[in-house]
């Protein structure tokens, strides 16, 4: 089995950090084949990143179909650029947010996601309601730059901490789900220290993704995501319309 | 990997129907051990059938923990007994409904779940809001008692069919979920007659508690699910008292 | 006019304290016939013990049916089987938890239950949801192991009234529901001490047991309630097969 | 006990209707005060109505709470002016539509609610959302005006059999609501006909005012229904200023 | 344009702060109009007043629709009586608080509405939810009785602040709504102070109403606004007749 | 006044239509600057389409701001990257969408948007309850290609006349809101046909847009909406990094 693993950000360092968390909880016989978009934002810190994020991440998605994936996962914990994505391909695009609460809500009643920035707590939010959790989930942001991420010096494992403890004693939480791509490497550690569930949305999203492969599923090409239909892009955006980028 | 499949109705050949559609996307090294309860209802027809369901169900995921199952699926699309299960088990705990409606959520926006009589719709519509997907999902009943999807000279096919029109042409549904256990093994059928994906609630929690299983997640103990005190239960159950069944 | 108070644990003492209540407010002519559940736990904490209180609970109200009940009353805050009851008998049946909040949103808009333990929490938010009441109501845990209300040594009383205290400041809470059966006689102390309505459960599920009597409601057998298929119920759980037991 | 039951239009024979249905269901020893109001229109059919309903809604309730009433029902089903005589009256003030809902909510779980015109149906289905019912409550206009409801030669009666017929074939309905007070008298017969619970909103407000006042609960008067501050009520509104019409 | 602007409370000068505010951001042609309802209490503070000033302000908006006004604001934050003055009338009628949320929800996410006094909070809370913003809107009372707005030694201006900065710092309030018609002057220099937009009902009011006007919008009379049928109206409230009020 | 209409689609004949219905209701003194996209699809019909409008549609409102326009309407009814467009912008940003939402609010209760394809509904579901309108707005689809609205020949006026009838007879509509900005121009023929409010996007957005210029509110910079960070863009996606575009 096939699985492509997009980061739409354009940071590759980032990139090797999901792929190393997908690549350890993929299942014998599954490749994880993860590409770094090659245009857009170095990181993606609220809707005005986001936006610049989808174009890159379409391009891989469809050479990725073309090229046999057989399940595509968009390595951004906002789900950037989902709808558009399962719009344009036929097999099933999944998004980290909805991974890791669907996993989370078959072990725990109430969770809360810590994510990095105040900036991408109410597009979070959002999400939550998207997906039906919003009586059960809460949102905190840990204040931390998602490029710190990779810095050892900075405190954002600290400000993590501080966060999750938040979680457990205010919000009640049962389970924890870190809110950025970039939090992978930590699951293990986290999962020690608190004694909760901690969940990953890369290592979730890859589990999902062969699921639904092994189901035998594809996005349903009746109403929200028929296919795009034909017609002319104009300008330096022609190479992404839908009869190029399909073809 | 073991993961154990209860039927909570004490109907074997559906335990077996049940069982071949589980082996059918069973990863392989996937083994799935399933078992019928040994006391309650031949068929899950509403609330009452439910609650005579519950304690069969709960000494059959004791035993199969204690046998070394990695996670136990609830072979019924009520979902019957779920939270008592969760509590009591430490392995994650996953129902058909959950499962199917899960699945579905990542290739569709909306979806119709066709199940067997009309006094299930109710506390099928219950289960979907509580898993956040009432603004998505609607419940249809075609009148077909349980057992009769056992017996080839009943008319329980064409009656499903013919609610699956219905849910695409006035539900606009973009995947059906078919609502029972019994079920299962029409779904390749349907998929090529109706050109939409139709989800199996067995196959989809298979590949889901694999899901859970690789992502060594188990049931938060923090919480709703945290494990029953030890106290005496009285009487004819006393056999279930957590003390006793736990031990 | 007759109605059946039914115990779902099985601890005599709590059944005493409860039917004391239910009779200090029913009507002149009102009998409450009270019972202890024969089989299961001691007390109800949370999902587990919830599902095996039914089984004892179900056999006591077909039994106080056919001996001439008019109305059946659950005395347990989780009411616990409410529908598996519904389904099986035709007389109305009552939870606590429904009748003290339907009591209290005549003559409050704000309300908090304040219940024992923190597992038994998250099963009355779902029950608050149920019955539409979530924008306004608020559930808190005092930490008191049910059964420690029965004895003075216990520092039960103090708990409780600390979480009314921030019931009034915090979540400005106009009523205040009791959210255990086993708190009734402190009913009127607490209305005196803190100067806000103070609703418990038993009571409010006897005069809204007598008002369903008194307007010839039963309930519907239409749809979700409709009476059990007659069918085989196997192994120890036979006795309960909708034809015996409603025999 | 003594209970007022004000009719809130000027219609004096909708008042003895609503009485007499009232009577019908009180408990030996209550005694139901009936009276009209003094002012306003003779019918409320829409916000208009409803707003010059108020005034002389309020004046019966002060004078009866003076001359000892402990409970009082606006008999009314758009539950007209129901925060504002809470604001005013210590004694606990019960709406039609919240009490027959209530009662049906103990006996049904899908409720439709026939009521006159369409133009109250609007008011009526934001009631219903307030009583947290908008999830099982459908609310159907059978295009009747009120007051005709009392005209023998109409087809008032054809035209709300016809929604109760459409109540249960396209809602599922499991329990009928009578939309208006001066329905109350078809009740009995309409049970009989439909087989179905059928619940009048008068007899379900003189059940549940009793059932308050034995339970010795009062408005609260913290918070949303804190009695109005003294203050200058100018021009022909002068006797309604709180200092006056509550001395 | 000819605007009507009604205080519906019957203090003169509170009409005079609403109409200086009004006019500061009317456009040029446009002439606010603003009267002083003549009947009722001098401030509204909680359901009782509100229902007294209905009469008054639904008589000033029938004058000023006879008169030639173009679209009728009521200038008080509780938009008292609004659904019944849009049954009556055929110009558009705007409330404070769904003009000031209608602004703000186009240039904020996370509203923050700081009002008068607790008894407000709930009402307000409730008009929250009828615009549809209960999701991200919360209501603050600063504790200030409505008429010590206007006496410069209360300390009403610093309780307003207080209830602010706790609206940016615990809400995450992107932007403030003052919740009452008498705070209207203040919010040039609390935009100054906060950095945040601090919206004015009266302002947005006035502004929406021109919009509506230059649309061409009027108010539906199919549904819920129906034009009031014409029916006798008793005793002191005769004037308010339909057919008499709207001649 | 100076607002600027970018029409994020490419097709020049469509922002000559909607720039036609803004200047009819622009007030004396505003100046409405129509542009059009210079990249991406000739129309917008779904998710994929609207991933494209973006970069184009956000070029034009940075450089339209630069130009001193005071505020930017998106004439596009699917609200093409509105919060992206917040989140740059410092001007208010008005989507087609919420402001007809938003006016219909002010004169209807239940409000019915007729748009061109099937595959926007759900889209547009999405923001209707974004808006906080779900309870009372459907969306219709009248099956009518975007460009088709162009073409005379094309049955496109009766497809959408059909689903305004069903409109008001099965949702029972009050206001009619047309769902794509290419059906500006039959508004005032469609009010006198149908009788009730018919409410064009671009006319409410334009008005919407001076509406916040005149209170002198601009987009709050303090959480969901703060400014990009400045970061570097990669690829053929630098000229829109943050730090270049808004320069």
């Amino acid at each position: 089995m096939k699985i492509l693993l997009v980061n739409p950000n354009t940071t590759a360092s980032m990139t090797a950090t999901a792929a190393h968390a997908a690549r350890l909880v993929a299942a014998h016989g599954t490749d994880v084949v993860a590409v770094t978009s090659s245009m857009g934002p170095v990181s993606i810190e609220g809707y005005y990143d986001e936006a610049f994020a989808v174009p890159g991440l379409l391009l891989e998605i469809a050479a990725g179909e073309k090229a046999g994936a057989q399940a595509a996962i968009i390595a951004c914990f906002d789900d950037t650029g989902l709808d558009a994505a399962r719009a344009m391909a036929n097999i099933p695009v999944i998004g980290l947010c909805e991974a890791a609460l669907c996993a989370a809500s078959f072990i725990a009643q109430r969770i809360t996601i810590v994510t990095t920035m105040e900036r991408s707590r109410l597009p979070l939010e959002r999400l939550v309601y998207r997906y039906g959790m919003s009586g059960r989930t809460k949102v905190r942001a840990a204040d931390i730059p998602v490029l710190s991420l990779e810095d050892p010096s900075s405190n954002a494992r600290a400000r993590l901490c501080q966060q999750m403890e938040l979680a457990l004693r205010e919000d009640r939480a049962e389970a924890i789900v870190l809110g950025c791509a970039g939090m992978a490497d930590l699951t293990a550690d986290l999962r020690k220290e608190f004694g909760v569930p901690v969940i990953d949305g890369v290592a979730a999203a890859v589990k999902q993704a062969e699921c639904l492969v092994a189901l035998g599923l594809t996005t349903s090409k009746v109403g929200a995501y028929a296919s795009p239909i034909h017609k002319p892009y104009l300008g330096a955006l022609t190479p992404f319309s839908p009869e190029v980028i399909m073809a």
